[in-house]
């Protein structure tokens, strides 16, 4: 049966590789990229680098043009299901070319679990009744990488933490949780919150160029904003992500 | 100045460790342990065998024994507090032996900003002004080891998902979320939740004995009690979390 592996690589540092995934790298026949254009090129070297520093077995790289999305759309659920189903539509192109006792391989940014589409379009191919076996391989969350920038825990003592969007966020504060780690958020809804509240803000976490900043929301949000415009606007692109904490 | 690692060192599978924290470990000078009694001796020669595996310049170990903690305390918060002074105490017993120009290390399961005191031990010694530096390598987390044996991802497409635990989920569902991720969790309180509810559950993951159990809980809480109760005999104690969806 041909084998697909979803290999969770860590959220920029190429030390996050653990070394299981070291070991399962060397297992694959073929990995399949999904090319987002040239905006973030950086992100595509991380992973080239990766294969070029731990990978000598002879391997094929087949790479399918991931289908642009709408940022803004009306139905935020309906439009990523209808972009989901695009992938998987070119998902099921790139897996035509694994051989049935092959190990092809899908390297996800972080960890799969989290705000990854991969293991779901790999559900999607099986319900189609393509055959293959999944095996996911965990990774360094971003949110890991931000805790261990700031050297400080997720959650308080006993208490529970809620992980979400800047779209949710926006929304309003997330009932019984004083704990809010923020992720995909590319309008600084932390400004909405209560300016009390304690940020731990990272960009570029585990990167050459990773930026850390906390403090109250009311001291550091508009040193936030520049810092993250300018940096956006110096490299063409930016991930960042927060915890938001109420003592 | 003196440095402090903190490692976490993944969930159980010694292959969870990530490339960083291989290079961390082979710059430390003391590994500090907190021995807790002889119950969960797997786990300390968990982190034995992974010093023998990937450090090889000479290394002091450090022991101390980590405080009893009453597990079912009135006041939660204010007993876990007292704990973590007098394992504080300890540790800075240890720290002691720390020369000025050393390294130290904890190595910390998991990742260390997920329900470990390590970093608030920290915070304690320098709060009492101690002087030294800390770094903070992360880890792969026992919620990533469990969404990687079930091959699920956490969250639903942009939805929040909460990490709890046992304790507070037996006080109800969390609002706001459909997604609850739950760790410390001794009295199996997923049979309280609504019946319809699936669950992913898994104990000793990552490990040789794992085991791995989804389903809905009105169809499968017995047996996940049942084989969480005879893991528990068999081998003295148990590790074990589980993610609960609505959908
Ligand atoms: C599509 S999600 C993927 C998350 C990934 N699976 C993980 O485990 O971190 C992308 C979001 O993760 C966060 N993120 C990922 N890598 C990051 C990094 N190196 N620095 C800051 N934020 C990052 C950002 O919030 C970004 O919008
Ligand atoms: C004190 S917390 C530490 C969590 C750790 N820092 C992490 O990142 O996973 C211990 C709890 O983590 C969960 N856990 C840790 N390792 C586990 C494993 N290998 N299998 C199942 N659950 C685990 C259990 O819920 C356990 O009660």
């Amino acid at each position: 049966m041909r084998k697909i592996l979803v290999i969770g690589i860590g959220a920029g540092n190429p030390d996050h590789l653990t070394l299981q995934a070291v070991k399962a790298l060397q297992t694959v026949d073929v990995f399949f990229v999904l090319d987002k254009g040239a905006v973030k090129q950086e992100l595509v070297d991380l992973r080239q680098s990766i294969l070029a520093d731990h990978v000598t077995g002879p391997y094929r790289v087949l790479e399918g043009r991931d289908p642009d999305r709408d940022r803004t759309p009306d139905n935020y659920v309906q439009t990523i299901e209808a972009w989901r189903r695009d992938r998987a539509d070119v998902c099921a192109g790139l897996l035509a070319e694994l051989a049935d006792d092959e190990v092809g391989a899908f390297l996800v940014w972080g960890d799969p679990s989290l705000y990854d589409s991969t293991l779901a379009i790999l559900d999607d191919l099986l319900a189609r009744g393509l055959e293959f076996e999944v095996e996911v391989i965990p990774g360094v969350t971003s949110v890991a990488a931000l805790t261990a920038g700031h050297r400080v825990a997720l959650n308080q003592v006993g208490k529970p933490v809620q992980i979400t969007t800047g779209r949710r966020l926006a929304e309003g504060w997330p009932a019984d949780v004083d704990d809010v780690a923020v992720m995909l958020d590319a309008k600084c809804s932390f400004e909405g919150v209560d300016q009390d509240t304690w940020i731990y803000w990272g960009a570029y976490l585990g990167m050459p160029d990773e930026i850390l900043v906390s403090g109250r929301v009311g001291e550091v949000a508009a040193e936030i904003r520049a810092l993250r415009e300018e940096a956006r606007a110096r490299k063409g692109w930016i991930m960042d992500t927060y915890l938001l904490r109420r003592t």
